[in-house]
C-alpha cells in the first residue's frame, strides 16, 4: 500500500524549500555529479532517495553546492521511516504512520508546519545517508572511490573527499525568534525548551534542560554554602551538615532528574522512539547481512575487530597520554613549592599574588593538554577517514577521553588532598582550578569563535553587497555564511564541562563549599554563551532524537558515588573532627568508616526506592506496549484466519 | 469473532476430565448450590465462567464437592485470555491466540496435550477467580454475605466460610512418571526441570532450579573450603584469599542466574508473558474502575489505606517481637557463659559437648520464634478473612518477615564478631546454628509431614477397601485424600531458608570455610526432600507463571554486599592481619578499608558489564518488540483507511 504511494509521489514540486544543502569539491566530474544527483532523485524502488534537488548558481557560475528538499508527501512518508513519534487527537502519542495520518494533533494536508524543520532535516539526512551502492563497483568518474553493495554513497563520498559537507539550512526568521525568546531579552524564567527542540532537535534541547535543571539543583547548595565564606565558618559539625546534604541532595537531583528527562521525552515523542530498531549509521563497515531484529537487510558490523583494533592502538597512547600528565603533575608541585618558598623569602602583595601564579599555569596546561588529547584521539579513530558532519570519536574512545579527562583534572586535587594532606592549597588549588577551566572553558568555546565568526561575516558582506543584482541572493549570501562556519560536534564536550564542574562541587565539597556558587554563576553565562554558540557560531546541526542523556546519567552518579567516599575522608582527616578523638586514632577511622556505609546505603536505598519515571508516565508506556500486543495478536489472527 | 466462538462452545461435552476440586461446606444450602454452579456453568456473555461442573456422588451420598472441568475448546480460548505464550513452528514464542492456534508448535484440534494439566488448572482458577458479581446484593441464601458488582464470587464464597477450598487434582499417572524420573532412582544429574514446569507451573519449577544452581554453585567454594578444615590451616593469607574468592564468586553467580532464568523462563514462554497486564487478583478488595493500562473495567485497589493499616498495625508489632528477639539473645549468652564457666570448673568430655547445648537450644527457639511470627504476622494481615488456597501474607508483610528472620538469625552472630570479638565462639556458634537449623528444617518441612500423611493415608486406605463397589471409587478415594493433605502456600518459605543459607555461608565465610560444605550436603537432601514435600505431602499446588525469581534476586544481591563488609572487618580483625601491622592500628585500618572499597568497586562492575540476559535471548526480546510496534502501526492504518 505505501508502495503505491511512493510510485504516485513525483519529484517536482513547484514550490520548492531548501531544506538542506550539500558541499562538493571543486572541479568534481560533471559524470559523478550526473551520478549522484539522479540518485538523490531517482524513485525509491529504483533504489534513489526520491527527493528534490536545486543546484546553487554562485556568482562565479559555479556548479559545487546543491540543494537538497522534499515535497511534503515525501517528508511525511519519511516520518514513517524513521518512525517518528507524534502526539495524536486523543493526546495518546503514537508512532506516525502516513495512513493512520488523520488522527495525529495538528495534521491537515496543507499543513507545512506539521512536520518541524528539524525533522524535516533529520528525515533528509537519515534519506541521505541511506543511499546505498546497488550494483556499482565505484563511484563513477572516480575508480579508485570503490563501492560494494549497500555500501552508502554518502559516507563514500565523503571520505573520498568528493562531498565536502551535508549541513542543514538555518531558517533566519525562525532563528531570530528563537533567539528573542531565548537570550535576546534580560528576563528571569526558563529556555524555551520545546522551541529549541523544534529548532535544533532533542539531544542539543536536552542538553540545555539538563543544563538549567542542573543549575537550579546548585542553588540550594550555593546558598547553604555562602555563609562558610562570608562568617569564615570553620565548625567541623557545619562542615559535616553541609556535606551530608551535599552528598544526599546530589543523589536526590540525579534521579528526578530521571524522572523529568522522561517526562520531557514523552512529551516530544522520543522516549518511545525504538533506536535499536533504526538501521545502522552509514558510517559502519561491513557487508550486507540480516539484522536479527528487524529482519531486514542491511550492513552488519564485525565488532570484535573493532574491540581488539582499539585496544591495541589506544591502550599504549592513553597510558602515555596519563604517564605525560603525571609527569606535569608533579612540574605544578615544584612550581607550586617554588612559589611558596619565594612568597616566604620576600613577603608582599606581589609575592602572595604569584602563590596563584603555579595554579593558573597548571589549570592552563589541563585545558591545552584536554584538547591536545581530542585531537590525537580523533585522528586515531578516523585514521585516514574524513569525517565531517559528526564527532568521529567512538563510544569507546570517549570513554578512555573521559577517564582521561577525570584523572587530568582531578589527579593533583587527589594527590593534594590524600598525599600531602594540605586542605589549605587544595582549597587555593581547587578554586583557582575551577574559576580558570571556567574562563578558559567560555572564552574557547563560545567567545573567541563568536569573534572569528563576527570578523569573517562583515568580510563576506562587504564582498557581496557590490554584487546584489540576482533575486536568489540572500540565499546564496546564507549558503555562503554558513558553509564557512564551524561544525557543531555535539553535545559530549559541553557534558564533559558539566561533569568535571560537578566534580570540583561535589568531591571536595566540605573543603570549598564556594564552589556550588561560582559553578551557578558560570552556568548562567553558560547557558547564554552556548546559546550564542548554537545560534550564532556554528552551522545549523542536524537534529539527532534522543530519550536521555544517555551515558553521562551513569557517569554523574558514579561521581556521586566517589563524593562520599572522598568527602568522608576529608571530613576524618580535618583537624576539628581529629580533636574530638583525641585519645585513639582508631575510633575516629572507624566512625568515619561507619558514616560512610551509612551514606552509601542510604544513597542506594534512595536510588532504589525513587521510580525512575513518574506514575503517570509508566501508565502511558504500558498502556502502549499493551496496545502492541494486543495489536500483534489481531496481525497473526487476521493473517492465519 | 472471538465472541462468535464464546457462543459455539457448548458446556456438555462426553468425555469430562476433571481438573479441579471445589469443597463446599456440608450443609450448605441448596439454592447457594444451584446458584453458583449456574454462574460456573452459565455462559460468558451472561457473566458465567462457562466450565463444566460435575458433583462427587460420596459413599454417604453428601453432596459438597464438586468437579470442575472445561472442554479443549474453552480451555484454549481461557489460554488466549490468560495470555499464556507458546512456541510456534518458526521457533519463535508467541502469545497464543485462538485464531493463530495452527501457528504453534505441536497444536493440532484433537491434541488435547497441547496445554500441560498444569496450564489448564491455571487458566480454570483463573476463571473461577474472576467470577463477578453482577447485580447480587448477597450470596443467595446467605444475607450476611454481601457482593457488589466486580467481586470476586469465589473470594466471598471463601470469607464467608461456604467454600472450603478448590485445588487442582494430581494426575497419578504423570506424578508417577514425575517421581521416578525426579528422584525414584538414584543417579547423577539435572533435575527434569521441564517436566516439573509442566506438572507444577514455573513459580515451582524455577524454585527447584535455583536450588539446583545455587547448589552446584556453591560446590566450587566447598573444594576450596575443605582443605582449611583438614590441614587446618589458619595463615591469613588463606583465609583473605578465601574471603576474596567467595565475594567475586558470590557477584558472578548471582549475576550469572539471571541470564540462566531468562534462557529458561524465556523457552518456558513467561519471559514475554506480561503480568501487569493481568487483572487485579481476586484477593484485592475495592469497586470497579478502568484499568488506566488495558482500558478495562476491574476493580481498583485503594494502596494508600493498605499502607497506613500496615505501618499502624505491623511496625508496633514487629518492634515488640525484636525486642523479643534481642532478649532471648541476651538469655543465650547468659546460657552460653554458664556453660562455659561449668566446663572449666569440671573438664570432662560431657562438659565439652555440653558446650554446645546453649547454641543448640538457641538454635531451636530461633526457629520457633520464627515460625511464631510468621502466624503472627499472617494472623494480622488476614484479620477475620478466611485464607486457603494461597498465603495471605502480602508483600510488605513479606519484607518485614524477611527482617525479622534475618536479624533474629543472624543478630547474635553479629553480636560475637564486632562486640564480643570472639572468634572461637563464632566459629562455633555459627556451625550449631547452620547445622542445626538445617536438620529442624528438613524434617519440620518434609520428613514430619510426610509420616502424617503416610499414616493418615493408611488409615483412609483401611476405611476405603471394605466398600470398592462403585466404579468411580478411585477417584473418589483420590480426591477424600487430596482434600486433606496439606496446602502449599508457595515458594517463599523455601527461598527464605536458601537466603539464610547464603547469609550463614557468605557472611563470616573467612571464619567457618566448612560451611559452604554443609550447605551443599543440606542442599542435595533438600532437593530429594522438597521434591518428597511436593509429590507426596501438599495437595497439589496451583501453577503460577513467573519470569524470575522477584524479590530474592535482590535479597541474594543485598547480602552479598553486606558480606564484603562483614568479612573484609573480620579478616582486619584477625590476629595474623593484626601481627603484620605491629606498630599502627591506623595503617590496618585504612589498609582494609581500601581494600573493601576494592571489592565493592569490583562488585559492582561486574553486575555492570556482565549482560542480565543473553545476546541470542535480547535479541528475541527486540524482535518481538520491533514486530508488536509494526503491527500497532498496520493496525491504527487498517482502522483509518
Amino acid at each position: 500500500m505505501i508502495g503505491v504511494l511512493w510510485s504516485f509521489l513525483d519529484t517536482f514540486e513547484s514550490n520548492f524549500r531548501p531544506l538542506v544543502v550539500v558541499e562538493l569539491a571543486k572541479g568534481t566530474k560533471k559524470e559523478t555529479i550526473e551520478w549522484f544527483t539522479k540518485r538523490i532523485v531517482d524513485k525509491k524502488a529504483n533504489g534513489g532517495a526520491q527527493l528534490l534537488v536545486k543546484p546553487l548558481v554562485t556568482e562565479k557560475g559555479e556548479e559545487n553546492i546543491y540543494l537538497v528538499g522534499a515535497s511534503h508527501l515525501r517528508l511525511l512518508l519519511g516520518a514513517e521511516t524513521v518512525g517518528l513519534v507524534k502526539e495524536c487527537n486523543d493526546n495518546s502519542m503514537r508512532t506516525f504512520t502516513y495512513s493512520s495520518r488523520k488522527t495525529f494533533r495538528d495534521f491537515a494536508d496543507d499543513n507545512h508546519n506539521f512536520l518541524t524543520m528539524a525533522e524535516c532535516q533529520y528525515i533528509i539526512k537519515h534519506e541521505l545517508e541511506n543511499l546505498r551502492a546497488k550494483d556499482e563497483k565505484m563511484i563513477p568518474g572516480y575508480p579508485q572511490a570503490k563501492l560494494y553493495p549497500g555500501k552508502s554513497i554518502v559516507r563514500r563520498l565523503l571520505t573520498s573527499g568528493i562531498l565536502v559537507q551535508i549541513f542543514p539550512l538555518h531558517d533566519r526568521e525562525e532563528l531570530k525568534k528563537l533567539r528573542h525568546s531565548w537570550y535576546g531579552r534580560v528576563k528571569v524564567g526558563y529556555q524555551p525548551l520545546d522551541e529549541i527542540r523544534c529548532y535544533f532537535g532533542e539531544t542539543i534541547a536536552l542538553y540545555f534542560g539538563f543544563l538549567e535543571y542542573f543549575t537550579f539543583a546548585l542553588v540550594p547548595m550555593a546558598v547553604i554554602g555562602i555563609p562558610y565564606y562570608v562568617f569564615a565558618w570553620e565548625d567541623y559539625d557545619k562542615y559535616v551538615m553541609f556535606a551530608t546534604f551535599n552528598l544526599l541532595w546530589s543523589t536526590v537531583i540525579l534521579e528526578v532528574w530521571k524522572r523529568i528527562c522522561a517526562i520531557v521525552t514523552y512529551r516530544w515523542g522520543t522516549l518511545l522512539m525504538k533506536r535499536q530498531f533504526e538501521e545502522p549509521r552509514p558510517g559502519f563497515h561491513g557487508v550486507l547481512g540480516i539484522n536479527p531484529v528487524t529482519g531486514r537487510e542491511e550492513p552488519v558490523y564485525s565488532s570484535i575487530k573493532r574491540q581488539i583494533r582499539i585496544y591495541l592502538v589506544s591502550l599504549p597512547f592513553v597510558c602515555l597520554c596519563l604517564y605525560f600528565s603525571l609527569y606535569v603533575m608533579m612540574i605544578y608541585f615544584d612550581l607550586e613549592q617554588w612559589a611558596l618558598d619565594y612568597h616566604e623569602e620576600n613577603e608582599s602583595n606581589f609575592s602572595s599574588l604569584m602563590l596563584f601564579v603555579p595554579s593558573i599555569i597548571y589549570a592552563v596546561v589541563i585545558e591545552i593538554m584536554n584538547r591536545i588529547y581530542r585531537y590525537a584521539a580523533e585522528f586515531l579513530t578516523s585514521w585516514g577517514k574524513k569525517v565531517v558532519y559528526s564527532s568521529s570519536l567512538n563510544t569507546n574512545n570517549k570513554y578512555f577521553y573521559l577517564q582521561f579527562n577525570f584523572l587530568n583534572c582531578f589527579a593533583s586535587l587527589f594527590y593534594i588532598a590524600f598525599v600531602l594532606f594540605d586542605m589549605k592549597l587544595l582549597r587555593q588549588s581547587l578554586a583557582t582550578l575551577l574559576i580558570t577551566s571556567q574562563i578558559l572553558n567560555q572564552f574557547a568555546e563560545s567567545l573567541l569563535p563568536y569573534w572569528l565568526q563576527k570578523r569573517h561575516k562583515k568580510r563576506m558582506k562587504k564582498r557581496m553587497s557590490s554584487l546584489k543584482t540576482d533575486t536568489d541572493l540572500t540565499l546564496v549570501e546564507q549558503i555562503n555564511l554558513e558553509k564557512e562556519m564551524g561544525t557543531y560536534f555535539g553535545t559530549f564536550d559541553d557534558y564533559l564541562e558539566l561533569f568535571l564542574q560537578f566534580g570540583y562541587v561535589s568531591l571536595f565539597s566540605c573543603v570549598y563549599p564556594l564552589a556550588a556558587v561560582f559553578a551557578v554563576l558560570n552556568n548562567i553565562t553558560e547557558i547564554y554563551s552556548d546559546a550564542l554558540k548554537m545560534c550564532r557560531v556554528y552551522k545549523r546541526p542536524f537534529a539527532e532524537p534522543t530519550a536521555n542523556i544517555g551515558v553521562w546519567q551513569l557517569a554523574f552518579e558514579t561521581m556521586s558515588v566517589i563524593s562520599v567516599v572522598t568527602n568522608c575522608i576529608l571530613i576524618g582527616m580535618s583537624p576539628q573532627v581529629n580533636a574530638l578523638f583525641p585519645d585513639s586514632k582508631m575510633d575516629l577511622i572507624l566512625t568515619v568508616a561507619l558514616v560512610e556505609h551509612l551514606l552509601l546505603a542510604i544513597k542506594f536505598i534512595m536510588a532504589f526506592v525513587i521510580p525512575d519515571k513518574p506514575r503517570d508516565i509508566q501508565i502511558k508506556l504500558a498502556k502502549l506496549e499493551f496496545e502492541s500486543l494486543e495489536a500483534l495478536k489481531q496481525q497473526v489472527r487476521a493473517t492465519d484466519m
